[in-house]
């Protein structure tokens, strides 16, 4: 397969999606990475932005969360592998609605959380393939998967 | 279609699920409810109780809760109606994770909780035909798409 | 096979749905029908009557066409053979909407209508394996594919 | 995800499908477009023109409508997203066909017509990510979906 | 499992159905059969008697086909095992046809007939889980797949 | 859709094949084109020749016959649009096969013979979007399906 | 749901299936168990003993193997759960086919072994939900996902 | 098609794939080969080399044996055709799971092995549209299936 697609959903305010776009770059690694639309205002606002105003917050949410689903289903369903990233804010139940979305369609998984969230995510991560606590994690599975190569114990080092 | 098949997904802290059986029952509507286990502690032990003792807990929740997901995932895929609760408390990521597999198998979704929850539960309700806050409404909803009745009007009001 | 389930989709205005009902139980056929709700009524005011009252139309109309959807595409997947019935009133582009969902899923599909519409429905009976003109043809359809009976003669001369 | 596939299903008597196609192509979005043969002629004559007369108008039209499925299903299942526009006149049950048919195949959907049609459509609506009244907003839905960017205040202005 | 369903597709002018079901029903198995009409004349003007005639014999041909094919795609779709028997006359391209429609659904196959007819054949018995000769030889298949008991001595020596 | 695939399944001794290929390479239509191999002798003795003698002329069909599936069902699978072509000579039922087996994985089908197959090929016919005579018709319908040209009228008369 | 179905695979040499079957059967659990045919030496000799000797063992295998697979496809491709044990004996590959061919339906899979068999297992057992070592763990395991009893501090106090 | 894709699964101790490799290439045909991580050490490791150690083997075992299957279940996925080579050595039943699990994905399988393993490969045999015994036949077979080219008298001759 010359060519991996990988999803990145979930948690949106820190830099994990970049440390694993960066490292896997200069890996050279074949991967294009896919995700949800990041910036968070964009996000909740492009339901009445593009089609008009709601007066109730259910219908804003609703148009802006349905046009977001356009895309995500779309990478999701296109995506080899997904990685689902779980931070320690907010209620994060696009995260998980969008892990069971892929485990429905039989999308190789991966989590990626503190080991403090473990009990309750712990019916997501029986679903994955593997669970991660780190971006350099990621990348040594992703290295490792489409390569053949280990380079986990220096990874690890350095994440330890 | 004789008989129709509810999984009733989510929150186990409080008595929807008795009252929409309950009701459902008083009305002699077709109805068969499946669900998760809703024994706290069993679904929390089932893994170390029936298969042995983990010392780290990432297993011992690993086995429980993939013994958990030999019964939801195989309810999930027979159901006709998949309604997923959310409450006001803990995390509730399995919760949001069973909406995203059963929305990825196509099976009519209804979610239920409180208008305080609308924003973070946006992308859920997004997957949903129907959006309801309280165990009557999900009663009025099986009755009318199983026998055509509406008796919604009714339901509302004494909701209010 | 025992027990065939056949879904009679379409317009509500006229007896058709009877008159196949009534002649398939006299012929004592093993079928079960199913349909949508046909009390036009109730099927517009579904969703606001259960899950509360909207300001603007297009949400009183979404709320009450997804439940609808519950039904519909539920009893649509589960039907054996799908019939569609277009009268010579409305717009009936949910009835063209059932047949293509049918379609997709692989349904063998009937429709009934007048010559009068043979020439805008002609996508849509390019998918059928049937085309008939009137409930006893469906019924003498029905009559065939069970019991390999062929009545249609008869039929044929108490329609024309 | 390099490129996107979106199919332009329903109306061919005004330019809705050249306003989305020029303005997506000056966006520089990847987007290639596909849909049915607009030649309204030629989509009405294919099957005798290419397959010999017919006598009967039915077997006409059946023989076109069943050549032009080649090209429709074909490129709806090919599609990674499926736009469906409703004008004010005719029939147009093929366009409600394409919208059941592609969601059954579970496509995401985005429905264009103006408001006087919400309460017939209210069923197709109803299986749609997105309801839209121009070009020019289906235009924004595209470059928020692909690119993530908003530009759909300034589209809202310009289209009232 | 409680109860088999077999489909028995092809060749109709021998008493090989007969043969089987009177033998599996003496040997008690929990065998349902189903198959295409049987009528050879019925099977051909089915269209015409229901539908109306037609001056071509194409597209008489063509509605009873397509009526036909309610029946016998039906049944394949809920067969558990389908056999196809080939006879000594005729084309027999819908048994052939059945017995590739049956093998994409992935449905076992079993393929009966005369060793004379084995080249000809070679790409239908190919994708067969048995090649059997006669009917008692499926007779003791069933059994044996069914019930586990080898009865395939004595019927080879009766059947010699 | 920039490249179409078509496939040519059935009769390997006239040139039918090579009249398509060459005037839809003249007409620059994008069509790439696969089929099962057309050496006959190779066909049919593939098996032993690869894989070693057999006694029996049964398996040595089988071997034969089950590597060439190898590659039939792979380029049935892979193709857009599936053309079976029935001649006037042998049983021909590997391309009856064929015809089924693209059937049920919901491929567009054209069959293609001369009328005096009508009657036993009904039930093929009856699965097919279009039903040709002639290797220029099946040029026709490319030509149409894919660029919407309709050049049938010329392509009749010429045919005639 | 009411009714559950359980296929047993793999070894065949030990009781591990009573003493499922029996335990399930006291207590009560609405468990309809499934197999292969385990009579060894019916099961080696059922494709010559029904179609006639062959002179290579080989194909002797061969036709005996697909029989078998009329039964354990059709039998696996209908069980909700599916248990495969392996023993130390033998090599128990279509213990493993079996495990696989589960996994790719998505069928909840149980695998049963020694400790001793864990390093060779291991790519069956990361396909598992429930890695146990004796058949009142897997009694318990059903006892649980069924009914939500846990039973399996006591089933592990007797098995130690 | 203008390039196949195999996946090679199975035994990592003899040379096989090279010369599968090697010969297609050199023949020239348009094939792009994928397979396991081959390293042993690697496959074993990469569990807790990446994600951390474990005091359990089974634990090592499990997260290292999931890792791969992000690979393997990929790729398998990916795969025109799966060839699987049994040796002489170990238990190889993730080779024996690789096959059960094509086989339901409905991949084209060929199995490759030695004669001494006839009997206990029978049930995975059965699933294969060929058995060969060296490279050079999986060559062969490749470059018939790809080609139509039949080299293989030849290079029977030379394997025998």
């Amino acid at each position: 397969m010359d060519q991996w697609t990988v999803y990145l959903s979930g948690e949106i305010h820190t830099d994990w999606r970049e440390r694993i776009q960066t490292a896997t770059k200069s890996a050279g690694l074949p991967v294009g990475f896919t995700g949800p639309v990041t910036d968070h205002d964009a996000s909740d606002d492009c339901g009445v932005a593009i089609l008009g105003d709601e007066d109730k917050p259910f219908w804003k949410d609703h148009k802006g969360a349905q046009i977001n689903a356009i895309r995500t289903r779309t990478l999701i369903g296109k995506a080899d592998v997904v990685v689902v990233r779980f931070g320690d804010k907010y209620k994060q139940w696009n995260a998980a609605f969008d892990a069971g979305y892929a485990a429905a369609l039989g999308k190789p998984l991966i989590i990626m959380h503190d080991p403090a969230l473990t009990h309750p995510l712990k019916e997501v991560d029986a679903a994955a393939l593997a669970v991660a606590q780190t971006a350099e994690e990621i990348v040594a599975i992703l290295t490792y998967v489409i390569r053949g190569e280990l380079v986990g114990n220096a990874v690890r080092a350095a994440a330890e």
